[in-house]
């Protein structure tokens, strides 16, 4: 059945909906296949990004090992605050801080090498209080979202904060969807040709960093085509979402609201990651339809988590 | 029959070799479909770029347009040189004075303005000449390789330096590549939300100028995996040739050479717009597999243009 993890309600109905409406061949609404083109957040709206994103638990992971070799670091910002677990400094100096330490971290290492380190961390590194890999903590309504959305003609592509190449590492095992439908923070690169072998190398500058209306610059720069269906969960979305909802023809924008302290987490305003105000105040002006997770999701996490949950539910109580 | 238009030789060996090769399930140099990533050039490598680039053409038009507006720009440079069609001072300023044409004549517009923009021209402008619309220039034999690949599981993108916009307004009906799959040269964008909607602006900078070592690099950022393949036809694709041959596994890179002045033109070293110097004397050295325009093609142009070539070829002598 298809989206067998939602629950019947307004969010699975518009979807279905929506879908039914843009695949009818001969309908008022239909959307040729090459048109059909969706994007999702990934952080807080493909996967868990609860108590930190993903990538700062890569980041802290790598810059324990940067320390090994050069124990200055650890007297600098913004590498001293993530080493030291600060949260207040760490929120403060921001995902750009994030990614200063990202770029210490990776500067002068191939794709390839990067890409073998990414692979290697996803494997092995354990979320500290859900105790799983960082993969297993993708949302299963999300993961047969996607993949109906693929059986009706549907392109979906990832516009996320993260860095581009730490979510290519899984994106295509776990959410089915190929390296090149993925857009996000990156750092530039350079293209180093030595002793007959070509590589590209990472630098330690920002290319690009992929949040608010930069997501829209990317779709365009990426994608060149307006989505006619988006997904996000916080304000950093919303540029996306309206730009979908900008479109002459039929359109979906989705907010996810993490409303289930129970089976994962409730944040919204509060949160320093992911602040979710204007997009939740205004979704009804803005024609934004916003899924529960608490009442839209039947289950939440993949079997591997939904067995843990009880006692993760507990030692967060 | 595939590939009809190519004549039986080294080359088109080469191809069907290589995609029988990474295509046989079980076999030693069996590349799975996600890895079948191929690249091409589009100038002078999928249709034709003289006796100017199209991109040159269309920049001549849209700044004729531009001066009825503002007449000092004729007396400008980069402008001056594109009204009066002085090509040494053209091709002393470079593809980069060709982009800052187009951002004096698009800035401030919407990408959906520039998509009507583009194919309103693309279906109107005629070569002059050939006499026919720009997107009957393209190759035949191109096409039916790119179909091939299709055929077999293989995703081909475009990575060009032509302008990335005017690409995507013709790349899916005339390739069969869509538009997310098109990488090229591109202008800034912004995105404007103005009474609830929203819309990306170009802006008067470049974001990106993608020839030669850029083009790996936007490789990288755009398709996050190593080509198996790669076709070009200048020294401004040599990097990607070179990155396509430094993967591990099998690997294909092609160079067309333009040696046919009958059928379409006869030129490489000396050309300003694409040099051919390293790629073609160093093609053996570097594993790079040479397509004779005159030998390996049958036909040239699609059945339009094969039509009206011999009293092209006439007036060319």
């Amino acid at each position: 059945m298809a989206l067998a993890s939602w629950n019947d309600g307004h969010a699975k109905l518009a979807i279905l909906d929506f879908v039914a409406k843009v695949t009818l061949k001969g309908g008022a609404h239909f959307v040729p296949p090459a048109e059909r083109i969706a994007v999702f957040d990934n952080d807080g709206t493909l996967w868990c990004e609860q108590p930190c994103q993903v990538q700062f638990f890569f980041g802290h992971d790598r810059l324990a090992a940067l320390v090994k070799h050069d124990p200055s670091l650890a007297q600098r910002q913004p590498f001293k605050a993530y080493l030291e677990n600060d949260r207040q400094t760490m929120h403060a100096l921001g995902k750009k801080g994030l990614f200063e330490v990202g770029a210490a971290a990776h500067a002068g290492m191939t794709e390839a090498a990067f890409d073998r380190l990414a692979r290697t961390w996803l494997a092995n590194a354990r979320h500290p209080s859900l105790g799983v890999p960082f993969p297993d903590l993708h949302y299963q309504p999300q993961i047969e979202l996607l993949a109906y959305l693929r059986d009706h003609g549907f392109k979906s592509f990832i516009v996320s904060g993260g860095g581009i190449d730490l979510m290519r590492a899984f994106c295509e095992e776990v959410y089915g969807i190929p390296r090149e439908r993925v857009i996000g923070s990156s750092l530039k690169t350079r293209f180093d040709m030595q002793s007959g072998h070509g590589e590209l190398v990472k630098l330690a500058e920002l290319n690009c960093f992929d949040d608010r209306e930069e997501k829209v610059v990317n779709i365009g720069l990426h994608i060149g085509r307006r989505p006619i269906l988006a997904f996000g969960n916080s304000d950093g979305d919303l540029a996306m979402l309206r730009y979908t909802k900008s479109g002459r023809g039929p359109s979906l924008a989705l907010l996810l609201h993490h409303d289930d302290g129970a089976r994962e987490f409730a944040y919204d305003r509060q949160s320093h990651l992911s602040p979710l105000t204007e997009a939740l105040d205004r979704c009804v002006e803005y024609g934004i339809t916003l899924v529960s997770m608490r009442r839209d999701w039947h289950t939440v996490f993949g079997s591997t988590i939904s067995l843990a949950a009880p006692a993760r539910a507990r030692s967060a109580t």
